[in-house]
């Protein structure tokens, strides 16, 4: 593979050895591989609460969700959580679990969600929030949620808090991410 | 975003909003994010035995592995573990949990393995293998193994299977998936 940041001129073709055309620069070769995009995040809880953050950027600002978002190069999944869990709520999170693995299809994206834990309630908002909340469960503003991935997730979540032991979830039946 | 086919002149700066330095194309503004890659792979198995598939390609050729391969765009997770599975054994594989989710932090890339099940026992050499196999857990060439991560997941697969439930694992402690 090539430097990627010649001036190309990419023709659509089959690689060789490959199945699938992809945007190939006829004059060095280089092959521009899509690939889904991993966004990382985590359903926090402390003290029997969950941690949102209403969003300050599009898309959705405005709306709650959790601390996620795109995964860096070099980074491990627990990395990018806590990464994001402070850049968004400047908190400090602890890993518990994976609890889900998320595919919107249509976006080219997978999610991987996790439980983590705040020992303290420290947080606030970060750059790309408005504020940063602890909810008590009938307290989550389910209205006004970012992403149907936050409702699958926090659902997800309640199902299984608490157990010791149990199977990552999936999307739930029938959806697939797309905002109704 | 602009057309990313366009030729470019790079600059490293960090986009407005952003945390991150990006080669940003200083004529159009096309910010070129590089993002991990997804492998999406499975634990087959069938009658107590596991599915392992011969590489016929580099990196490891001549050394087995697990179906598994790099996402396309708008997929699941589980269909490219499916599409994995008809390329590289002719198989066609019926998913069952995420089994785990490992991060190898130096090659950017993360890796969602479930298990999954063949009903019959039908399966070939697609063009990247040179054979695919059903081994009983003490026949498995441990040591001819391509990647430490088909060692993980043979090993967090062999202390789940038959279970009803259990928790995805991540990477065994201390290991990041570099080749010792």
């Amino acid at each position: 593979m090539t430097d990627p940041h010649l001036p190309h001129h990419f023709v659509r073709t089959t690689p060789s050895g490959d199945t699938t055309e992809r945007d190939v620069c006829d004059k060095c070769g280089y092959v521009h591989y899509r690939n889904p995009k991993v966004v990382a995040g985590s359903v926090v809880h402390h003290g029997g609460r969950i941690l949102l953050c209403r969003r300050a950027i599009n898309p959705r600002k405005g709306y709650w969700t959790l601390p996620a978002g795109y995964m860096e190069l070099e980074e491990t999944v627990a990395e990018a959580a806590i990464r994001e869990a402070r850049e968004e709520a400047c908190t400090d999170i602890i890993i518990e679990h994976v609890l889900a693995v998320y595919s919107i299809p249509r976006l080219s994206q997978i999610q991987i969600m996790h439980i983590a834990r705040l020992d303290k309630p420290e947080f606030a908002a970060g750059e790309e929030s408005l504020e940063v909340e602890l909810f008590a469960w009938d307290d989550i503003p389910w209205h006004d949620l970012a992403f149907p991935s936050v409702r699958w997730a926090l659902n997800h979540y309640r199902q299984v808090a608490g157990e010791p032991v149990f199977t990552a979830f999936s999307n739930p039946p029938g959806e697939d991410g797309d905002m109704t």
